[in-house]
């Protein structure tokens, strides 16, 4: 299954959408609608970090709604830690954007992303809607892809078809990545459509599964962010059914649709040099593998070791043995993209020159293997570079 | 009780300490031994990281000795990932070290710092041993701290008197921080000497209880080392036995030596611009307590807000709500040096002046109040800086 680089949230069949500048930021797009001509059942996944953000809140109540319209999403401002007043003004764009496009309140999900801690500019949004609204258009995709970029260096949307017996559904995407505005939270978005008609229960399984093997797979720097959050929205505008049988052919491409998004926000998470896939095998649980691999894949140490192209493999294992997971040292195997360079817990004798070589690659995969069980945990991540905290220590 | 900054463990009775070049570093002191002219009882506290170097394995066995005469210790090597060999070398390097100097060499600890997964240079070690033994000195604990130094910028060492009813008793200490070498890994050792009579494990009783309060309460980089251990040895030189109820006499004055070491280490963490206090109050657990603590204390967005003395607080809420620990959003208050920043999760109104002051101080303390319960954790740290990058990027 081919994945189509120019085309995103509007290649399947009845959506449309729209991005305007409303002035939350300096000049680059800031709000964008994305709209199902139809009534479309949705799914969505969130954050769960406990100061978890206004619109967070309101969309997972809106999530209950037997159809859904369409995601309204600012960037520029997070309305988190904005308290009742924040939801209220999510609410607010929420109830004027429906009377625009005549549908109940409840049938929008709405996103922020941008700095915390300010109240949003209400005004702005509902002064922009009408524009907003006036320009859903199936040709604006891309457009909303950029607005709701923050410190993005590039928009993240793929597309793709897959054929059913019925005939072919259309899935698309969009996603902004780990970066901060101003320069402020990390926050993750992905907005995902689809045209199959689907029931609302499994299109949230389906989509729950694609979120785990994928967003849930990355990470840049290990800081959750208030304001994370995947919408999927399904309306059968095809007119394909999926039934049980092929729920799985439409969960491969949803969830290779999710893992090239993913991997995107990663190979542009902020300051990165490289591409690192951290690979854990040979675990008792896949909780122990997915423990260690995100120790990896956290740790400052083997980032910056990443950063200065450094084979300093002591510190992958260092940070392995300070997961919390039992294991026995003396076994440990570990590969530098294919290359066993430490075996039963020891230098493996590969030469200073092969590694140099190795750790000089733009992609790297760490693979550790414990020899403990079967289990298994990918994560994929960056490195720490001077770049990551230029961007970081920088006040406005 | 006043903590005298220009002795360490050689200030109470009946210890000798010296510090040689041996050639495991280019230039520096690299071998130091603590020697007790009679018989100590010894505690320890190690590493919980599972690949744990081996002289952390010998050491751990050897303190189940009745009696410890000294401490052998190396910097530029950390001797881990060495396998059945770097136990070996470990073991004869004390052996060595042992027949010169007429003890067994169950009778002595061992610990090293330095570069991972290279073999330890033994021969280097033992050619040093008779230069190291005829340097014993009581005059020499300041070069002991020295030569265990890697990336510290400055040796770390202290000691005080405590006044007892059987008369004085005394406590001296070293440490190295959380540095690098060549650069490599991260290493916190500490080294306490005691002239007071007590029983082995009542000795062991407080100083785990002091290092839990201590050298337990700090991260620069949250990368816990293959080789941290701490090592208290108590002689009985004074003459003065500590009976129970003067026990926690003397353990407050360890408690209080051992903070300070830990501290020394946080001030001179690499790259730091800042000493950070992070103080979680109002939970319903210690360890839950401790866990948002250290999720704040690590989180690489409130490390680098503080670099750029950004006083971006919604990274501080942001980390607190991803630490795992269920609360309450909207009854979160967060005071930076005692002004109340985010009132029930919201900002509390202190204008920008006031935060952009505040967070220009070189020492600044966080805290977080919960509102939950009544148990609280305090953690100390550092920034991350580009210095910290720039250490750890390096190769050689």
């Amino acid at each position: 299954m081919r994945l189509l680089a120019d085309e995103g949230i509007t290649y399947p069949q009845g959506y449309r959408a729209a991005a305007v500048h409303c002035g939350i930021r300096k000049k680059a797009l800031d709000l964008a609608l994305i709209v199902s001509d139809r009534p479309a059942v949705a799914a969505g996944l969130f954050t769960r970090n406990r100061c978890c953000a206004a619109p967070v809140i309101v969309a997972r109540r809106h999530l209950g709604s037997k159809s859904v319209r369409g995601i309204l999403v600012n960037s520029g401002n997070a309305n988190a830690a904005t308290g009742a007043a924040g939801i209220h003004a999510a609410e607010r764009c929420l109830k004027e954007t429906a009377r625009r496009l005549g549908c109940a309140p409840a049938q929008l999900l709405v996103a922020s992303t941008g700095i915390i801690g300010v109240p949003l500019p209400v005004e702005r949004i509902i002064d922009a809607l009408d524009e907003l609204v006036a320009n859903l258009s199936p040709a604006n995709g891309a457009r909303a892809a950029e607005a709701i970029m923050t410190t993005d260096t590039f928009p993240k949307q793929r597309a793709c078809s897959v054929a059913l017996r019925g005939g072919t559904v259309r899935l698309g995407g969009i996603a902004k990545g780990a970066g901060m505005i101003m320069p402020n939270m990390a926050t993750m978005l992905a907005f995902i459509t689809c045209d199959a008609q689907i029931g609302r229960t499994r299109w949230q399984r389906i989509l729950r599964q694609a979120v785990q093997l994928s967003f849930n797979r990355i990470t840049v720097d290990g800081d959750t962010s208030t304001n994370d959050c995947v919408f999927g929205l399904a309306n059968g505008a095809s007119g394909v059914a999926v039934d049980r049988e092929e729920e799985h052919t439409l969960y491969k491409a949803l969830e290779a649709l999710c893992i090239e998004l993913a991997q995107l926000i990663v190979r542009d998470g902020e300051g990165a040099t490289k591409f690192v896939t951290v690979v854990v095998e040979g675990c008792r649980r896949v909780r122990e593998a997915d423990a260690i691999a995100r120790t990896v894949a956290n740790s400052p140490l083997v980032k910056t070791a990443l950063t200065g192209c450094n084979p300093n493999w002591g510190r992958v294992i260092a940070a392995a043995g300070r997961a919390g997971v039992a294991f026995d040292p003396d076994r440990l195997d570990v590969y530098f993209n294919d290359v066993l360079t430490v075996k039963n817990g020891c230098a493996a004798g590969v030469s200073k020159a092969v590694l140099d070589e190795l750790f000089k690659q733009k992609e790297i995969t760490i693979r550790i293997v414990l020899h403990e069980g079967r289990a298994s945990a990918t994560i994929w991540t960056t490195d720490l570079s001077h770049e990551y905290v230029n961007i970081n220590v920088a006040y406005s």
